[in-house]
């Protein structure tokens, strides 16, 4: 009974909703391009009543011309007739225009062709790899460089508060581009913000991951504007931009959703059906289909209806969307949300359809799951089995249990540390390791710095780790400093502002000077870091050779170029250790001396000590 | 000064030894067969100076004939002249004869070619498959069927004494003919021994790990006419025998390590070096060539030197003699001791050779690693890495750690019961998981009764499982009585006599009037389970479909063929959990009753009631 009235309800507010849409008329993708390879566009319009606009026309096989090389192939009605699904084929020989449809009844639409950007894969597009370092930020908590655009009239979201984790702090893209000195002087070469399209949803909208409408950027943090006003002046300097993809779900009212194409746009259940959150049951052999189903199709939460991506006017809506991005504004990559929530044949056609458009691209999901088959399985990987992944890389979750038992956890046969060694060994099963994204935190997770128990000894041996293993290294905003959190009770403890990014703040630690001694000593620490790896081959292109933890917690590991070699030594033990190189030959044969990355001291390349639960890291010279 | 002192004495043992041999000259193998696909033999010669007994003399390209379709094609001296190796081939034509070799001075040599036994993968080498159970015995400590083989004069051994773990029992293989009954009773199909090879060692002999000669049966345990007796006597029953597979290492006193027949016969150090147990080093990508050397050319004990495989007169004395053994024997199966520490292209050319001539052998490898990627690299999986292992299982540990998780770990995420679900659901990585020896003990580990803190109902619980799960069960002798010990302080409180075995012996637990109301019960239980799996279909060739673990630990999941259909719940929760069927529709759709495979009572497939920590199991029925 239950679950028949649950049903009852959400058909009768569907019907409800489906004839009661006014407004303008607005198409999407909202424009598109020339000499795209993606081609065949489909544009979804969605006016009051729009299909009643569409006569039945006649379509000769090559269809109705628009423009020169421009056909309209088909008009496709769906249930509610507030949307029409037009398709459209746009030949090589078709030049930058706006073309009408002549044939509509009562009303006048346009739709524009404009000339690619040029530099693809050079100017945007650029791809992320081992010689980035990647900064995380959440741009409503770093720093507001607009204060005017704090609250938006007529947006559900009124909220505006910094005393509260759960309310907007004003933070903005504008005061992203003020610091962008600040993040090149870290060493930082790649941004990914939190999701910058609009989350028109009535309250918790700092995360950015509930869109509600794809193709506006959100005016609170600056609009497109703002967004392409970063973006340039972060290419300006070299740096790269990611942007986050969320292709699994939207928000409760993303409009889709207040006003439903059709009844499948979503997956709908009877009653309201959570994911189970289980990976396990993607590649599962054993998997129950109902398991299957819940994983893929069930809501990521209830604010955020589950798309149905085998629709294919919601597989063309998506996939033209994050194209259509791409060009706007100048991506360089991608990180997708909630990666094994998607259906995966849907997201192999989405990274197929970005990789063949802009072949320089990258993208990394997210996959937070628990062991190396699990995480493997959703990237390139060497398994010969039916389903093949073609996503580059993920947020290497795997590595971080790994990192967070060495610094955490006694040394024992596959504790401490040697989860960590063990995590790196069985990189065999991926196509290319060196692609994934290594951290020790993000917006969804404890602050690392409180997770070692704010010991800037362990802190320091992660951030060697992070800075100095394969992969490409990410940090969350504010970890330069020690920022602390944890995420219970809820997520905000780690969301907090950046000191500095407002006006009002007392002490502004984008500068030394306002910065305490610790602050300072974790921020040289990471800089040095960073600077050092930018050029060097050994740690972004070089090879890797760790040896077997020993000694109660001693973790060696080289990174090697032909001209370059780093060692690094992880002493997770209690106790300081001695350290001889000469049981390192493999790597330390024909060396003489040894150059202290953060110090700079030289000194002969002998028998040395690694104080407790520290980690050194040395470039070996001649 | 320490690694010069050791390698001179080594050295110096090593020349003084290569001189002093004397006595009969021997053979190995001590015989072949016409035949076979394995028809160019090694027959290694060893003697007191057995080389000058062979001239130098003109080999034809067809080599020196021996008798029809037989020839000597190489003699080949090695360092020590107290071997020598003659290449044979045996041509298809060569009937079963004894030849000698003319040309040899001052002695006379024979050897046999002998007619193959008949029945090639029916009566013998028939393999072991999921319809199998498994039950390992430790030869010296199960049963004493002949009280005056215990002690051997001659042999190193001279300890004799039940009053210590430590020393030898006296149990035998006629112990074990005597009781085939019983474990028929029990439902037992297949035996597996631990080794049967001679260990004339000092000390510590019970569990045969550690041969002197492959081509001699511990006369202890009855002797080449004892195995050929208790195998005669198991294959009349219907039943198969495994035998124990040593190929890394060898005993200390092993007459090619007393004598060598070169120095590179063994992986020599410079000073001792064990190996560094690590498996990680052969498939990480990133490993030291040091670390690999170790793992696989360090010697496993002191008391164990390191057979150096990729000698190839090395490898041709294992891989005769296993295939030797087969077909001396009437070997159904191999499990392989140490199987990581292995050079793995040896194993690989070994298991080609069994595979070859026996098609329907099977071997499973000693895999005790942690990680589904670390157990799967051993065994024929879907990778695409260069190197492909053919062994076609391994002994499961992973699910042994999962069980124990699920029996001995509070539920969690990745805890509990999830980690049993979760390392079967990695099992993707493997070409064929139903070949995987799943199993809660051996003669390594501690007693799982143990494990369990004697927890009668979780102990069943986990029997469930092992008896239901996909995969061939195994379990180690006494586990039917709940026999508990730990390893700690040392392996032999997990070898302990099986009471009844010993004439002596106050209570025969062998039947049931010695066994009291516990060991019954248990005993009970993993017979009824046992002899119901021999005739199901669903748990011996079936297929298997496991659910979601949910409400704190519950754990369901079917084996299923195209006539049966059996659910199994495991509540590993702390309290009583009720099941609704429906919630499993895929498989339980259409049935109308549910048969309780342990008591019989037969109810209707409705929702019920598992108590805390038991699982239970049903055949569902129309």
């Amino acid at each position: 009974m239950k679950k028949l009235s649950f049903f009852l309800v959400f058909y009768l507010a569907f019907v409800s909703v489906l004839f009661s849409q006014t407004g303008n008329v607005k198409v999407y993708p909202t424009n598109w391009w020339v000499g795209m390879k993606w081609n065949k566009i489909q544009i979804m319009v969605h006016g009051d009543k729009i299909a009643d606009h569409f006569p039945m026309i006649k379509m000769s096989a090559q269809g109705v011309k628009l423009a020169t090389g421009v056909y309209l192939t088909q008009i496709n009605r769906v249930e509610n007739p507030n949307y029409v699904f037009l398709d459209i084929t746009i030949d090589p020989n078709a030049k930058p225009c706006r073309f009408s449809f002549p044939f509509l009844k009562d009303i006048h639409l346009e739709y524009e062709l404009k000339a690619r950007r040029k530099g693809n894969g050079k100017d945007y597009s650029q791809g992320i790899t081992s010689k980035d370092f990647i900064y995380l930020i959440m741009p409503d908590r770093f720093s507001n460089g607009d204060p005017t655009n704090d609250r938006i009239a007529g947006m559900r979201d009124q909220s505006l508060g910094r005393d509260s984790v759960f309310y907007r702090h004003g933070g903005d893209l504008k005061g992203i581009q003020n610091h962008l000195d600040y993040l090149q002087s870290l060493g930082v070469t790649t941004l990914w913000l939190n999701p910058v399209i609009v989350n028109d949803m009535p309250n918790r909208t700092e995360h950015g991951y509930a869109f509600t409408d794809h193709y506006t950027i959100d005016p609170r943090i600056g609009g497109e504007k703002g967004y392409k006003d970063l973006i340039t002046a972060a290419h300006a300097k070299n740096m790269k931009i990611i942007q986050d993809a969320v292709y699994n779900h939207v928000g409760l009212y993303h409009f889709t959703v207040q006003d439903m194409p059709m009844k499948d746009w979503l997956h709908q259940w009877p009653s309201y059906t959570n994911t189970n959150y289980k990976d396990q049951v993607l590649f599962d052999p054993y998997a129950s289909n109902i398991d299957k189903i819940k994983m893929t199709d069930g809501w990521f939460t209830s604010q955020m209806p589950d798309l149905n991506q085998s629709n294919p006017y919601v597989a063309s809506f998506l996939i033209q969307h994050v194209l259509w991005t791409v060009q706007e504004f100048g991506i360089d990559g991608w990180r997708i949300d909630t990666y094994a929530y998607n259906d995966l044949t849907f997201m192999n056609r989405c990274n197929k359809a970005l990789m063949d458009e802009y072949p320089h691209i990258t993208m990394f999901g997210e996959t937070w799951v628990h062991g190396v088959p699990n995480q493997s399985y959703f990237v390139q990987n060497n398994y010969d089995i039916p389903f093949k992944s073609n996503l580059q890389a993920s947020t290497d979750f795997q590595t971080l249990w790994g990192i967070t038992d060495a610094m955490t956890k006694d040394f024992g046969w596959t504790d401490g540390v040697n989860n960590l060694y063990t995590t790196l060994a069985q990189d065999f099963v991926y196509k290319d390791p060196t692609r994934e994204v290594i951290f020790l935190d993000n917006h969804d997770m404890a602050r690392f710095f409180s997770v070692v128990g704010e010991d800037v000894v362990k802190y320091k041996s992660a951030l060697t780790w992070l800075l100095t293993c394969r992969g490409i290294p990410e940090i969350y905003y504010g970890d330069e400093l020690g920022l602390t959190g944890f995420t219970s009770p809820n997520d905000g403890h780690v969301r907090q502002d950046f000191p500095g990014g407002w006006p009002s703040d007392s002490l502004n630690k984008f500068t030394a000077a306002g910065r305490n001694a610790q602050e300072e000593d974790l921020w040289s620490y990471i800089a040095r870091l960073a600077r050092f790896r930018k050029t060097s081959a050994a740690l972004t292109t070089g090879k890797m050779m760790q040896y077997v933890p020993f000694d109660d917690g001693v973790y060696v590991y080289f990174r090697y170029s032909s001209n370059q070699t780093v060692m690094v030594v992880m002493n997770t033990a209690k106790e300081q250790k001695n350290i001889s190189p000469s049981a390192f030959a493999e790597r330390t044969t024909g060396f003489s001396k040894m150059k202290n990355i953060i110090t700079g001291e030289v000194t002969a390349l002998k028998d040395f000590a690694v104080a407790a639960k520290a980690a050194d890291v040395w470039e070996l010279m001649h």
